[in-house]
């Protein structure tokens, strides 16, 4: 009694010599009926573990049945992954127009009348009926969607993104894997799932309002909020059945294997925890969790052109007025100026992301932190 | 009786090695009291021509003397020129982070109370009055965001277009010179300005709405469009006595000092229709003159990555069916397709921009037209 | 009676995603034993007018005859073709490490014993026989070399190389087609070659000496050079069966299929006096031919960071003292210094290339000419 | 009775926009004469840590007093530092050509009749004379190009390596701080300086023959080797009386002060054992040093596109059979081979530099390592 795994390719784009890229799709079917886990990685070119994690899943669910089903994207931006200038990776915008591949999701249901439309009609459907139909619902509007993008030919930003929505429509679970630049571990949670974010056991966590910014977590758990607006107009209250998170796993530019079985646990924990994994998986670490708002999520920008030696690591704890960064600038010579200077904390605060170079322009984002953080 | 030309530097950025970017401003002001007229060049690091305009324009107020007071930028964006990868000017984009140069000004008046409450105060005022005392405001405004952008270090992104937006503040008049990647002239002109546009005779114009997507036109004409729906809001009709445009001088990368004496035509003919130039300077070509709605300017994507042959110039007209451009493709070899294939034209149209290369990427930005047009 | 075209892929390269990189070889072999000749096109990626030409050759080849073999690799560097910066190509060198892919071609035959041993054995046998086992002996060493390359993984550096110059050892005439910047058509020409050249009819040709720098046209003709050398040193006079020639048709970005028109009417005249074509085809344009010697092609390097405004164009004759260029340095102004300079000719010469970019620094390759030129 | 610390700048190059880069040049004099002691940093534009280290020695020479002078340059290629592209350094070479920074510097003792003419002149004179007046030709020499440089405007590639050798002409030791990608510390030492390299008391040393490959340690030793040989064949022994290292400081896009605390001792170490520095620094750990003939330094490049997985660290000792890196590859799904694969070691040796991202190309030089090492 084992897991079926399907795979099969969905052509994404042809560069000038012919050759092609493609998505690869995994499909993981349990021996039993249950819900639908999304799973994909690397949206931003240069942020590999989510793959080592996915590798390390696959493997288990060679000998481990599941409960319903889990569908798994590695490398889900192929082209972002290829684009290699110099020896890194120029991963998180495409290279010809500048769009960040995570802000190019598709909104279907701001300011739609379909929704309305559709709460009047299911108002007095059972969750589960409106949960099934609205899923039909939207994977019609992403065709319509995906019809203007190719009148012209196919148009390349948001062609992609389409596609994963796509993809991921059925499903009731969709962990985005991500990576910061220097990073700890964190996920971006929305508001409506601060209590069941609880179940991924991260250490930090960005809790976002429920609003759209072109990301794949907020495309796709914006249409169950908008949903659930229409529905409370309407006078019945809905609990929303999805759920959506982005979830950071560390640096870019790095796979470790080892982290890979840790970060994997997180995952299965709560698969658990929804029903998908019958047998409890190892525990994970659960000492230093914090969370803050969005509103909270601060950014220093590098106060000069200089070499930067940080001195906060990520997932660090500091003080206002410590040290995060110490800068080198020599034209300060010829300036009388001491050529070393630092950064200081403004407030307490955990460092989550820094930037992942020692030289920095002056006014790029040099350091990330929560500030104003609770348990 | 000649003008008075100030110059004077505004420091930008400093590079890692220390070295520093900055603003060059030149201030021309005439012997009379006047309107004010900005110009700005090349925020898109690889659009040059508006600098070779600028330079034919500095060398005519050498000995023209105007009316009023000209605020100049050549190189705007001193980092995006620079930033140089092979050959070419990576200047779209901040080659950090992604984001358009072009979208990233701020709209101050956007849900403010600051506009509704001015314009409560300043009802019973005259129109001369209403104008200057809300630039004060405009400017207080723009402060107040740099504050903002500041607080934890200089923000690049936003800090140099709320510097260009504040050079601007004080103005009438805003020529915001940009170039296509290989393209025609045409003018980016907002609803209220259609009319008063002509004074520019610009072969092709783009007539976009009232609305704001974070251009350097659209922030600084939006606040009066705001202003004039409060004081509507209060009974009050109100002429906007601003205008804005961008400007689209051409093919992105080149200079020529030749075309620039005609360009220059067209602004000194603008700058004589608003007073500023008393001697009418010589006409410019008005026989080709179209325009069309922001709704009907398309987009051609890439159907194929291949080698494309350009059939169509920019500005020429076609029809419906025309062959646009020719693809070159050898994989097809190895699929028993044709190596050579066409993509024609859906409607009848003119051709305002294509891609600056011959090999594209299925889904590139491959041709833009404008359909519908009109005169 | 046609000729029979067979096509193969060779594989070349993974990308990180997996997606795979092959070369396109399209073999077309006559009805009647003939020389051979292999074509190739774009090594730099940028370069792709000869891609067009061999379009065009490939529809002519459908239904003429030849005498002989020709070999037709079309985008013989799909990973240079494929790196897309912004929307121009990256293509001249290696972006990880750099490397100009058209100077890593290898001289099997410098400094030898094979070669001289080889001339020993062979001394007495006739032109014919040598040029057959000698081309068995390079073939041989392309292998060894080639075993050496991926002793310890295959060596990107030099293994692309090695595959185009084992594909182009069994032929008798190698035509590399390449592109200058902004250029004009010329030929790279070896010394033994001068007069040969003229059956290729081109209007300006570089006679470069016969020594190896790292080309394919060098790579190829070179152990030809050193075989007669050394049968010379024997006392044999040895007349090279071999020529190999670096075609440059224009500019780099563009492909033109009505310029490639004209284009193959040089490479078709030049296998009809090869004897591979029966009747002569159209004739071609001779009347502005001129010849110099590589040390007489000469590089002007800006002489400040600036916006040029070139003003002759590529194949344009000019004096000593012309402006060659005008360039613009806002700058200046705060030197106190003119906007605007001039770059002049320090002698009489012909256009040949000139930067792709009006915007440049100090120090790059302004504009290449030939002094001293003639007929 | 402290130091005296001159500083300049030498203007290097002048961007588009009209920004100007310099080299910033510090001449530190000791109260006593002695030696003089050239250091510079960041040939290579992503290689900081030679800058911390600077940072720690100016530091140092404030208060204590040298024998003889020290030139320092910090950030000694401005252009390279500066070139971000994405949030990395673009830094290795020339973003417009390609050309290795480091591989750009001149031999001019090589087949050349001045040395030849020297030694005989100069056969008698005892070595501090023959010492002094060479350098003097050295400099004519390098002006002498410098001229040849700069006759058709001024070559970039070229004119910064040959400021840099004019600098350190006069010099008796040079220290070229570099890096590697991930690596360890380690020194390049050509052969007859393979007992005098013990002073620096690096782990791992790379005994490079006395050949020029373009580099500034050859560039600088060649013109002495030269001489030696000169002055051999005219039969008199001549010790070398100058030394050239290329400094390897870990890995790149990073600055440690701390770890340059450790790096400067063994600078200073080395600057006590040439009687540069009275008192002897604190003792550096010299218990694994190792080293190997350059023809024992190997590259693993990657066999596979891929994500890697590094598993043995930089300085790390490995044997045959060891796995060195895993590798990740989804693409085997649909070859139905195993998705992991293992790059093992093909003899034993040490590790000293691996790619700096998991996400690899076929082909790229993915591991190096010393082989054959002996203390």
């Amino acid at each position: 009694m084992t897991n079926i795994i399907n795979k099969r390719k969905i052509p994404l784009r042809e560069q000038p010599s012919g050759s092609e890229l493609s998505l690869k799709v995994i499909e993981v079917d349990g021996s039993f009926e249950g819900p639908h886990c999304y799973i994909q990685a690397s949206v931003h070119g240069a942020e590999h573990q989510g793959n080592a994690v996915i590798y390390k899943l696959l493997e288990y669910l060679e000998t481990n049945p599941i409960i319903g089903k889990i569908t798994i994207l590695p490398m889900a931006n192929p082209l972002a992954l290829d684009t290699k200038v110099g020896t890194y990776t120029f991963g998180r915008f495409n290279a010809n127009t500048g769009d960040n591949w995570n802000r190019l999701y598709f909104d279907f249901t701001k300011s739609s009348t379909e929704i309305s439309d559709f709460a009047k009609i299911h108002i007095d459907e059972d969750d589960k009926v409106i949960g099934k139909e609205y899923k039909k619902l939207l994977k019609k509007l992403i065709l319509n969607k995906k019809a203007e993008h190719t009148a012209y030919g196919p148009k390349y930003n948001g062609l992609l993104n389409l596609t994963l929505q796509e993809l991921a429509t059925d499903s009731d679970y969709v962990l985005d894997l991500h990576t910061g630049p220097i990073a700890t571990r964190y996920l971006y949670v929305p508001e409506y799932l601060e209590k069941k974010s609880d179940d991924l056991y991260f250490p930090h966590r960005l809790i976002i309002p429920n609003e759209f910014g072109g990301a794949m977590d907020e495309a796709t758990f914006m249409p169950w909020v908008n949903l659930q607006a229409e529905l409370k107009k309407l006078g019945r209250d809905y609990e929303i059945p999805f759920e959506s998170y982005t979830v950071e796993l560390g640096s870019e530019e790095v796979i470790s294997l080892r982290e890979a079985e840790e970060d994997l646990l997180h995952i299965l924990n709560y698969l658990h925890h929804r029903g998908m994994i019958k047998e409890a998986p190892a525990a994970v670490n659960t000492s230093t969790h914090v969370k803050c708002k969005l509103s909270d999520y601060k950014t220093y920008y590098a106060p000069r052109g200089a070499l930067y030696d940080y001195q906060v690591s990520p997932g660090q704890h500091f003080k206002k007025g410590d040290v995060l960064a110490i800068g080198i600038n020599f034209e300060n010579l010829f300036r009388n100026e001491p050529v070393k200077f630092e950064v200081k904390a403004l407030a307490d605060g955990v460092l989550i992301n820094h930037y992942p170079s020692s030289s920095v322009q002056s006014g790029a984002e040099l350091i990330q932190v929560m500030e104003n953080v609770y348990v």
